[in-house]
């Protein structure tokens, strides 16, 4: 990202004045346990399409405004509600029907949201679009490998949303950093082969069933991480120009109960990061936003606040974020 | 899009100082006739990323650039490769492998890569990235219903590429205006209502393999095309403050055969716009690219012309785009 330009110009081209000004979160309805950790899946009756537009409602009531209000919806998720059309359109359908404002699809996976505020951050700071609707959230249920116990017992279905608009001159609120990497040395490593192009529905027997469900080659993207990740961090943070001491509270993906693991070794103390997974598993597309909408709820995050949004997706991708909340 | 500014600032806002510097397509190896219409699908062997990758090395030559010159990857395809991870890595993967480069999925279905070009048009020109491959391309032979004549007929498997760059100093290269609109009404209109989270893969039988095929009720598309599309149209070009005999030509998704029928009844004359059903049938997200991409190696689309790039798409989505070439 504008590597060759000097470092005063690449914070100036990174830095856009937004507001996340609401947030939302959603679970779906059936708790579960696995020992000491918590899940929640869709229950009967219950689609995703229901948790986004609870959280949407909230986002939208705590940002007080109306679905009027907002003039691009955009789904961050990772997986499709429907082969076709795209998710946008159908979460259209339920928050907006008869209105004519653009529906869109960004999908970088598990990090899908951290992607849709630095894509849409930028197009609203120069006025392509004025307020739009980020919503994530991924129906994780539907494609679990009941043999795969590590994959099985850590996704819970939830949605989590957030209204992004244009800072008022006091507003202090910014996007103040980003970075993505793609490492597809790992893009096998965590998948679904199945149901796609290259491995159609039809082609669906019992023989290849696991091809169709969800596949995490768990050792394998750690042994990715720990190879790669903190020198991603390091660079970015220097890029950024900031240091540990800077960040208020790191929001990073609820990958896996590796959490714990991976954030002390990029250099985050246990106070520094929100780990949930106990809580609520991998929430797919919508752990970032859920955990941070939670951190909010609570006063965790306080407007001026810092928030580094991290995170890692199938991919591998890699995302780095400092939003000023 | 930014309505309740003046008509001045509006155009400056939209305004991206951006190049199509390369561009590239591919077909299915496999070519089928239904009377006088031509057709392509993939033949035995032969993958969408094999077509992806011939359209990219293409794009990339006309470019004189290399793959490590494109600072992001971004798909801008109806449908997935695989269910996880998003397209853009396995592109990533097949070529990129070993470089950092993120890549991106944008999905509006088949107006995917107008979206992805109006999108990463501001990206380019505020300096977010520098250089981007942007690749449609979709397998519709994977779900096409032989029972379904109207839509079984009209199909090919193809990918058509470009490089996006910021415009030179002495370019007159540019997107000049764009707006998307969603109108949900016709949600289920087009679709594969199967696949997804809503109707899993593990829900397909026999019995309702109907859900998992494309289904396209083509006569409420056109019904809801010609009650809001002519209006449409005539508000983006006056919003845009340009007239029909402005525009040098304009490249329409090639929905259908009934294009012959629409673009007339939109003001364009026969002269006026590009139509390939006959050669190519729908391409599905490449299609504006495809097209596109014959004009210019034809010398009907020259430097410095007033492209229009205009579609519908499943949602129903609508697109209007100005690039001067």
């Amino acid at each position: 990202m504008l590597r060759e330009k000097s470092s005063e110009m690449k914070k100036e081209a990174c830095q856009r004045r937004v507001k996340i000004s609401g947030m939302g979160r959603a679970l779906g309805g059936r708790k579960i346990c696995f020992g000491s950790q918590t899940r929640y899946r869709l229950c009967e009756g219950e689609t995703l399409l229901d948790l986004v537009q609870r959280a949407a409602g909230q986002a939208l009531h705590q940002a007080g405004r109306g679905i009027e209000d907002v003039d691009c919806i955009v789904s961050a998720m990772a997986t499709p509600l429907q082969a076709i059309p795209c998710n946008g359109v159908l979460i259209h359908e339920r928050l907006a029907k008869g209105l004519s404002v653009p529906a869109i699809d960004i999908n970088t996976t598990c990090t899908s949201f951290i992607s849709a505020v630095d894509i849409f951050s930028c197009l609203v700071d120069i006025g392509r679009y004025n307020r739009v609707l980020i919503l994530s959230g991924d129906t994780a249920s539907a494609a679990l490998n009941p043999d795969q116990k590590e994959s099985f017992e850590l996704f819970s279905d939830g949605a989590a949303t957030c209204v992004l608009e244009k800072s008022g001159e006091e507003d202090k609120s910014a996007v103040i950093y980003s970075r993505q990497e793609t490492w597809s040395e790992g893009a096998h490593d965590t998948e679904i082969r199945g149901g796609g192009g290259l491995m159609p529905v039809f082609s669906f027997r019992e023989e290849n069933r696991e091809d169709y469900y969800f596949d995490m080659k768990g050792h394998k993207v750690l042994k990715l991480c720990a190879r790669r990740l903190p020198e991603f961090v390091q660079s970015c943070m220097e890029e950024a120009g900031i240091s540990f001491k800077d960040i208020s509270v790191a929001v990073p993906h609820q990958a896996s109960r590796a959490l714990g693991v991976i954030m002390p070794r990029l250099g985050f103390s246990e106070e520094m990061y929100l780990d949930r997974v106990d809580h609520y598993g991998n929430l797919v597309s919508a752990s970032v936003p859920f955990v941070m909408c939670e951190a909010v709820e609570q006063g965790r995050i306080q407007r001026g606040d810092l928030v580094l949004l991290i995170g890692t997706a199938a991919g591998l991708t890699v995302n780095f974020m400092l939003v000023r909340y």
